[in-house]
């Protein structure tokens, strides 16, 4: 079919600050960045409410999104191409999985997400599969090319290689968020040798392997992705300003239930209110969207969402402790009776967040989230799990790490022009001053 | 006074990508980067369209009003400190105008500006003298020091010495931003050795002077700002992305004032459509709630509104050809007769846009925009104006160089389907084929 | 005492790649650097025979030694000065000491050191209290001052804190090679974000700590020293180069030994051969007068001594295959064997090269070159060893990893105009084609 | 012819921290490398004396001619495989000339060559023409193919674009030179986007052209050769190195004319005194071999051979002033006659050093060391030379500059232990205290 393989007349390249130019030959992939459901990750911070720790972190998925598509373009173009494992006619595939890997995420998924109970994966499957112009792109490939490209980023494909390439736990997804990350928050971990990865990786009828010789690149790159989640992800400032962030949302749904009058109407989120989103209204909801809302509701009248949606723009965040949620949760239970003592709903200011994470981890079969352990090609030929060759990585692996902050409005409990005493117990509860 | 010399109990620090830490001691700083005013720039692009040519450019205002800072606070606490031409009492003050200085920044300022005849120097003015937290904090140090603040700023102040650190023709301003914008960006133009010139400054009664031995320095400096000028701020798809913007707000404007029936009120619009704009409408605009509207109007009846909002989300914007305006008058003039044949309306799809920098210019007075030149500090103790020293500024200096573009949608022009024969003729006057 | 503190009029600096600069204020500093004994550390290569592996890695000893100044330079003028666990009279102490702790390393530090049974300490202690240019100006601070100096350097003086910044598990001395060894190799592996360990540090009475905010960053650094160990300082070809070089000076002292009349007498070298060697004798050795020795002993008739020094010359090795010495000794012994049948000398040509590395350690007093382990300062103000805080540490935590290889020149193994049959044997027994 | 042609079964890669990795696929050039010629290049500095003002500058000519190849590598295999104006067959030709382009050079070359009439470019052909391993190699391919490398290098060769990959205003030693140069030296000068060069080269049948959309990485590229030569290459420190080194060479030659007895026999530079330099003599000399004789020398009875030998080595050199030997003629002989009073022998001791550069310069035919012009290639195909089209190369074009220093020894001058009124008054001449 003609239009899979038609080339621009003149290679086309975008500026890109981690992979120094992102190279495109292709019309599909040209075409596939021009459509209105791609331009809409540039609305889409890559990380979230990171911006608010971090204030380089301000870069979107679309930037991400390109990122991908750059490094599965060169593991495919310049290392995979000409090998017997690799399939060629698996090419077009690979880059449309990677540049459209993130294109069903929303404003702050993680916090919408939860609250909503929505999933972006799935609104990838409908963006790709619906009434789209990134739908019509693929379909003028192939009327199966759709579907095709769907099953790589669900996972459910059976080109497992060239879903390998996207979703395992050393993919182009990873790698490229977190150099990217790194770049945009300039912090110094996250960096490692990707060159050095992507010229050792070798294809392999189910997944992607990397030669021996690259292991030390890969432990690198596991360190790092450690040291990302602790000091970038996990940041306890980042944490409040989703706490607080997620609690806009569920104030604002409550209010919506409970029929107040908002004066200026979420009409964005009715649906999402009413569960009965649409993909079209999804795609209207971009961080434009929600910051607007943000702002006009500090001057609603319910005091609850006013004060949490200033505290949000204006970075006036929740202050947070160490909690432990099995040992303390006596403790949790008698704060709470205090804040309602104190006129301040523990609802909506006493909140418990815990992050987890695996560093890296073999294969254990039926475990939630399991991602492909990374493989190692021996010299001779055989197969070897990571964390059986490198010392290191066999340290860490499956030690899971977990961490748990209770958060609250500081100033609230320091502001002593009212139920003074009650905050003081308040205070010495929570082990701060 | 004690609020003046308060310094935290710990130095805070922000990671930043350029400067690598962002060091704050000063409890005045501290309570200056908490206000909304300030926070409020974080919703504000540095490079307004920039970010649609070069997809790194993301970054906010915020994210350069920290820099400035930063090197302002670099300069005076490790190269100015003990210096007897420096008067230490000066450096809160150049410290805040410094954090301060972009304060008054819109969203896109540039097409604001144009269109609803607006001035971000005022309205830093305003935002630092007015009922703001910004004055709160300012007032609390001193009732005098807002007015000085503020003066600085406008570069009207007495201080001639601090008002060239935020203005001059090497000031921390242009350092911070030519550094940032090739970070993000991700261009290798733009790199100079920031702390090589920094080392060399040495304050002086009317203005920063720099050491001879550092010219070369300089030199590269000048060299980067203009390769940043033409590389990336007149980028011909940025500009496109701006002329695009411009007409959106022409639009609405006009059909406010044909009392046009919108379906999505802009009401954050009203006051600046009737020339009414108070402090707080501007402070509530910032770009989350211009794009809101942008997004909602894609919906509106009016076709002209609805295509230029279209195209400027989903960045389909104009297409150009170099443009002589003083050759090629009549050329503009038949092509808007043409386009009015074509149906299509001139005024807002036939747009000649030109975009002019001097490098560097040595001191030439009643000019318009007039900016310090660069002074040298001799060996001798003599002070001597940069282009006399340096061959290379002086066969650049006073050069204005200048680019005109005309810009329009190609797209339309290459449809068809209607009014064939007179956009063949617009295509070959334009010179496309 | 007016030298100790004198200062320069104008700061001097050198551009340093590392550290972008290195700043000297000090009459003292300054005058050290001017001395023949640390110029001479321009001709001994850091790093040794690595710049066979890694082109890139010719940098010098004197180029270390300032960036390890340098540091210490910025951890007691940036961070420590005004703390009251910080004895400001030590400045200039750890200055120098930062500043000579290399200074007793002759060229091929490692091979010399073994053959001749050298030991760079003790030459470190000879030349700053000796007969030298560094004695002249150390005593002219005050007469016990190189004393001192040497102490800390010795690891014998009671400053304790002061001898941890230069020797501890977390020391200057390491920090500047991880990093100036990655930016010369160009490896990706050796960055860390050694600002804000520096940030962190603190002074205690026994040894410098590290405040727990920082251990993130720490962590990172142990696992770059790790990845450097592995991946450059024991790479196989630059242990090859070293294998080549110790069999030369091996063979020149038992050529000297058995009355071997050479060409080109090693006048350096004979107060070596003897046991004999005195200060001058070792600081006219530097790796320039050793490649001279090298090249022209390539004329010489001894025939060991001449292919020795053309592989060194020409960068042709010896190769290798891994080893297990415990197990597979017999092994080693028939190919000893075998190569004499071949009319190879295994003493010169079948070497046997160990590396073993402990990544981290904590306290295991009565051990070998012990040193201390890390310290973090926690937020309450109590002091835990690294290990007990960090997982990652705690995991990779006292493993020594050990590498045996069995080196050997594989082109006359090839080389069948002779002994065909029994080079086959050996080249079977090796495993190799 | 087969061996031109081959392969090695997997590609060999070098670590460059310029270039990342120098990659080496073909058998050919994997077997210069490993020629003792090329090895050679190890043992001489790319940059002389510079090392003794900027520390990092230690790298050898060896590691840039890697840099070189690669990057003609690069330009072959990615930018100019499949264009018509390209010739495959010229491919192994481009990369030889380039990998072998600096192989002539001997230590020190600047002031070998001065004293001893010495010309590095007619080594290079000796070497790649005469009995040597490089010819052995390059006869491989075919007998013919050395001379035609030769030809390339010394720019007599029909292959016009071939020559103009090496040796033009834009070539593969050029760009990597001022790249290697700036890292290792660690100035923020000489960056500059060669990635964005390579891809806009276009071969051409004279020579290689620059699409115009790449103008401005030239210009860029332009401004960093200047500011590399004027901070770096003529830096006043580094050019009294060459002005000590050179004397000493003098002095040699003199004392060896007087039949001066050596307490150390230069024997490796008596064919060079004697003009009966052969090529293998020179081969043998290399800068470890020239150090060698430095140091023992400085044990010599003769006082200045003495003297300018530990000035060398201790790096005690000459200082400077600003010196107009057109109008200050005068002045020199009069120093000159006060020098030999003083007993300061004047020949030795005061030596005038010029610097002299043009930064880019259109082509004016029977000019000495005449360069090709950078050729623009227009869109609409037409060829420009570079400064007719870029105002910033136009200002700089063919404007020469050139600097005169008068080096001396200073502490001599100061000593006023003896001749205190003569050297007074050459103290005054200079300028002085």
């Amino acid at each position: 079919m003609a239009y899979a393989t038609e080339k621009l007349r003149e290679e086309k390249v975008f500026k890109d600050p981690v992979h120094r130019y992102v190279h495109v030959r292709d019309r599909v992939i040209w075409d596939l960045i021009g459509t209105k459901e791609f331009q809409r990750l540039r609305r889409i911070k890559q990380l979230g409410t990171t911006f608010l720790t971090f204030h380089g972190a301000e870069h979107s998925r679309l930037n991400h999104s390109l990122g991908v598509y750059e490094i599965v373009r060169r593991i495919v173009d310049d290392v995979f191409i000409g090998r017997s494992e690799w399939n060629e006619s698996n090419r077009l595939l690979s880059l449309c999985a990677a540049l459209l890997h993130d294109l069903g995420h929303g404003p702050f998924s993680h916090s919408f997400e939860k609250v909503f109970h929505l999933d972006h994966e799935q609104f990838s499957q409908q963006i790709i599969l619906g009434n789209t112009e990134v739908n019509q792109v693929l379909s003028a490939v192939h009327p199966n090319f759709p579907k095709q490209v769907a099953e790589v980023i669900a996972k459910t494909s059976d080109e497992k290689l060239v879903v390998s390439l996207i979703s395992s736990q050393i993919d182009a997804d990873r790698m490229d968020y977190l150099l990217r990350d790194a770049y945009f928050t300039g912090v110094s971990y996250g960096h490692f040798d990707m060159e050095r990865i992507l010229r050792v990786m070798r294809p392999r009828e189910d997944q992607v392997v990397i030669k021996k010789s690259g292991m030390h690149a890969v432990e690198d790159y596991i360190m790092s992705r450690y040291q990302m989640y602790w000091q970038v992800y996990f940041h306890p400032v980042t944490r409040s300003g989703e706490v607080v962030l997620t609690k806009i949302l569920h104030r604002a749904k409550e209010l919506y239930e409970q029929f107040y009058q908002f004066k200026y109407e979420p009409r964005h989120f009715y649906s999402m209110f009413k569960n009965e989103l649409t993909l079209q209204d999804y795609l209207n909801l971009d961080e434009a969207v929600v910051l607007y809302y943000f702002q006009v509701w500090q001057e609603e009248d319910d005091p609850i969402l006013r004060d949490l949606c200033r505290r949000f723009m204006d970075r006036h965040l929740f202050k947070y402790v160490e909690f432990d949620p099995a040992k303390e949760y006596r403790k949790f239970i008698d704060l709470s009776a205090l804040f309602k003592k104190a006129g301040i709903d523990p609802e909506y200011y006493l909140v418990l967040d815990s992050s987890s994470d695996l560093p890296y981890d073999f294969y254990r079969p039926g475990e939630e989230e399991e991602r492909l352990p990374i493989q190692l090609l021996m010299p001779n030929g055989e197969i070897r799990e990571l964390s059986r060759e490198s010392e290191i990585v066999e340290a860490i692996s499956g030690k899971r790490r977990t961490d748990h902050k209770l958060y609250f409005p500081a100033d609230i409990l320091y502001d002593e022009t009212s139920k003074k005493n009650i905050k003081r117990q308040i205070r010495q509860l929570l082990g701060i001053r």
